[in-house]
């Protein structure tokens, strides 16, 4: 028996997602989304699928490793990437969820989301032009004037330039504040611009003629800290006579990179030769507000890409172990009976259940998020649209950094079922996981994405986000209640959140008195504790759509009850971790507090 | 600032273990330590140290960029390889534990084993050669005849051949009762060998001129299963006339390891032309039992290699953090003050001061393992003996285990700590992550040791290994009583030890009810439950002998602070894990056991 090949993601769970357990199609009550149906939400996703499966996925392996060359100052990519790029664009992904008006399918985002999460399980390096060059128009789109969404953002929705984020720089890192790109301010209306970044993914490349780099300056003589930033558009190559001329921006060096390796990172330099133009967007110094639209899509988008990585490497697993035979079961004693199919050793279908839970959980939670996303920006109401945006700032950290910590773990497991096998590079397991390693990492690391939950976004609004969790919270242990789900995991849930919910009193108190330190000591571990309740509610949803379709019988009824089986997982071996967690919070423990450099 | 140089383990340490927290010298009160005493132990550590950081480091980038290569059926390995070999073998690696009366030093395992960590940290792939080699001379030495050891023996352990295990099957993977490689009596006395093995590291190379291969075989019309596999020694080339000449084992393939990668891991067909001599190795059909030898030093090395993996990442780790400089102080308000080391961020520190309590935890844990071979082979008393194998019995899948899955996670830690440039192949971290991977998976995968533990360690004997582990652990307790050590630790530990008894007892009366399906369901948490109990052992060990220190002023009194931070990690942060655990392992949750193949 050979493997089945890899469905990247299952189709089954996708529609559950959007179909029993979000009922995406209600959103097309709203006015925006109003010529949609669940028909051509179908469609796309369709193309998608298809696109990704046939196409896609069979560019990853040679893509990954023949990664882009840099000669003679420029980068060229992966000639199979050439081949995909256009026919991607064609397929809509750029302009899926923006609005008719800039040439849009105004689709909602939490079906091009899941849409998306295709492709990216197919190859995400390629994803990566595309997702970037979206976030950067869309910056144009909200804060450009008409000249710049003309020359710039309406070339990129076409996909005939793409675009990029051009923040960090080498002295810099994470550190905002700290960006010293420079703008000088000339009297025919752009900036020169001169400075370093590093880590530009999609820098450079040969798949378009151009590109426009969203780029963090300081104009000259702007306060210092993140107060004197500024956004730029600092194309590669300027418009002049109605031609494309060089912008003096060269690429500096290439990281090698050992995962996303058909998207190159890249330290650029800016105006070398004193001719590099920049075009500010929106007003000066505002440079960070504005990142934070494209930083806060692109934190969303990791955690798809990484509920993607981890569902293409479990989807492996599966496969690997539904056909590779070794021993027999506990207790055969005969030796000379068939060996069996690894998925029946129990620790094998554990760690298949534990990738299953972290994959579909994941895949819910960046779901969920996007369709926050959908009503913060399109619901009825401004009090929901303001309740959404809340609950979509909540859960953006969340949605990054779960997928990218567990699906880490999750693709170490596609390897270890491989055993042996999995440790080689005949197999795809190990690619994964260094694909997976940069989400813990890019737009943001973990510990930055800790520091925003807890010493931002909980506390904002004086809890008005974490109220908001609790009424959907809430709502799915009532669903799930009416649906006949094991009632302790809802009573469980709730005794978590209420959990969660004094502890937060606990450490925001602690803040309000002035020890903003201690509050935020265990600022990974409050993450992470909040990761398992907002996860556990997934799950819970998906219980309760599982029952309701066991119900009224809706096929496959193994669907429904593997559902169940991951559900059960998630309530009997990580919500039980909680109290540990915010016994842990509330102790305000001082090990690290206390290290010195030297001690260690 | 630049980084200090990577001292791959801590020299302090490692003192700090053999002689505050072992005791090592007090070993030279019993016969066959009787020469050594605390001088050799250093002389022997001091050069081994020496030559890991100054000759074997430098190897390790090189190496790991260009792996053996496969032409015209053998195996050329990195000429850097081939330079540090024989002066390897000089510092007397192969032979450090070995009886005077086979040429050895006769040094306590617990000294050779964190010397050898140090050249395992250097170039772990370097080391593979060598500890194979032993592990198989071991094998001739202990059941091998006079012949055997005239021919292999003393030229493995003289550096003068290599040696590997022979044991995987394509077919067979894990399940040793898959074994079908064919061995036919002659009456020249010699067996004539056929079949094809898998996995087999250092299988070939060019290192030396003969690799004698301990492989598991049957005699024609043995039984079935692991009862009817038998042990043979089987030489590359075999000698005749005096005269070294090619005995049919040939290189089939190899495998594309991603980490490890100066060893090379191959296929090897034995008597494609009928014509491949092997000599039985002690009585016929015993061949799990002796290779089982084999199996448990190569465990144990394994978490050597383990811990010896994530401590140079570490201390890598370390470097950076004390000399790259980002950001600000939380609350600091002066975006122009001077950046500080990202070492002053507590996330940062947190994931240094996790990667300590898991590096310096996996090293304690071998080191008190190996410490207990010491004893299970030359205490005084038959009834010492007998208590300290039965502890090592108990240690060894828990010391393979704990270093190899938790140094995984501290290995992803340090490319963490090192942001973006982590996730580059300029830095080192990446590789060690990729070298790690492969210790979960070699001589027996995380889910077969968890097995091993639950199935057989902890029930063996009426349950003596687990009493022997509590009088272990109860005395650590009281001599941190003694020493001043936090009182709530030891509680806390007693009370865990507790939880552990009941549990096995819970578990064992469910195997002994017959449902063994159900004893061994949780054996994974078991395992890992037992691991965090058993480390925080190691940790209340070291803060005792850290208290002392502290007490005698002992220099630096920075280094036993910094355990004694390590060691309150631990105890805050990981040993309260052990409730939910033991609840989970108790509660018999069945999800996985329900979960079918078609519900995935």
């Amino acid at each position: 028996m050979t493997a089945p090949q890899n469905p990247l993601l299952n189709d089954r769970d996708v529609d559950f997602l959007l179909y029993e357990v979000l009922d995406a199609p209600r959103l097309c009550a709203l006015p925006h989304f109003a010529d949609h149906a669940r028909d051509t939400f179908d469609l796309y996703l369709q193309s998608c699928r298809r696109f990704a499966r046939e196409v896609l996925f069979p560019t990853y392996r040679p893509v990954d490793e023949a990664p882009p060359r840099f000669q003679d100052g420029a980068i060229s990519v992966h000639p199979l990437l050439k081949q995909v790029f256009q026919p991607m664009v064609d397929l809509g992904v750029l302009t899926a969820a923006r609005p008719a008006a800039v040439g849009g399918q105004q689709l909602p985002l939490v079906v091009a989301t899941l849409a998306g999460a295709y492709l990216m399980a197919a190859n995400l390096s390629a994803c990566g032009y595309l997702g970037l060059t979206t976030g950067a128009a869309h910056l144009i789109e909200a804060f450009g004037d008409d000249a710049l969404k003309t020359t710039f953002m309406t070339r990129m929705y076409a996909g005939e330039w793409t675009g990029t984020m051009a923040l960090t720089e080498p002295q810099a890192g994470s550190s905002l504040a700290d960006v010293q790109a420079r703008a000088t301010p000339t009297d025919a209306g752009h900036y020169l611009v001169r400075g370093s970044k590093i880590f530009i993914s999609g820098g450079d490349h040969d798949l378009t003629e151009n590109i426009v780099h969203l780029t963090l300056a300081r104009i000259d003589g702007a306060p210092p800290g993140i107060k004197g930033v500024s956004l730029f558009a600092v194309p590669k190559r300027r418009i002049e006579e109605g031609r494309l001329v060089p912008n003096d921006v060269e690429v500096a060096g290439m990281i090698h990179k050992i995962g996303w390796r058909g998207l190159p990172s890249l330290s650029l330099s800016f105006g070398e030769k004193d001719d590099c133009h920049g075009y500010l967007v929106g007003r000066p110094h505002q440079g960070v507000a504005y990142m934070f639209q494209m930083m806060n899509e692109a934190r969303i988008m990791v955690g798809v890409n990484a509920a993607a990585t981890a569902s293409v490497a479990y989807h492996e697993a599966l496969g690997y172990a539904l056909t590779r035979r070794q021993g027999r079961p506990l207790g055969a004693k005969d030796p000379t009976a068939p060996q069996v199919p690894i998925l029946e050793h129990a620790d094998v279908r554990r760690m298949l259940l534990r990738q299953k839970a972290i994959v579909e959980g994941s895949l819910a939670l960046v779901a969920t998020t996007a369709r926050c996303a959908d009503l913060a920006a399109h619901a009825a109401g401004a009090e929901e649209r303001e309740r959404a945006a809340r609950l979509l700032d909540l859960l953006t950290p969340i949605a990054k950094t779960f997928p990218a910590e567990k699906g880490f773990e999750a693709n170490a497991l596609a390897i270890q079922v491989h055993g042996g096998y999995g440790y080689s590079s005949e197999h795809l397991p190990e690619a994964w996981l260094r694909d997976q390693k940069l989400n813990t990492i890019h737009e943001g690391t973990t510990g930055i994405q800790s520091l925003d939950l807890l010493g931002r976004k909980v506390v904002a609004g004086g809890g008005a986000a974490l109220a908001a969790l609790g009424e959907e919270i809430q709502q799915a242990i009532g669903r799930a209640a009416r649906a006949g789900v094991e009632p302790a995991w809802g009573e469980r849930l709730a005794a978590s959140l209420a959990l969660l919910g004094e502890l937060t009193a606990h450490l925001g108190g602690a803040g309000m008195r002035g020890d903003v330190e201690g509050m935020l000591r265990h600022s990974a571990d409050y993450l992470e504790l909040t990761a398992v309740i907002v996860v556990a509610w997934q799950w819970l949803a998906m219980a309760a759509a599982a029952r309701e379709g066991l119900a009224r019988g809706a096929p496959p009824a193994g669907f429904y009850e593997g559902k169940l089986c991951a559900a059960q997982y998630w309530f009997a071996t990580e919500l039980p971790r909680v109290e540990a967690l915010a016994a842990l919070c509330r102790s305000g423990e001082d090990s690290y507090a206390r290290m010195q450099p030297a001690w260690f």
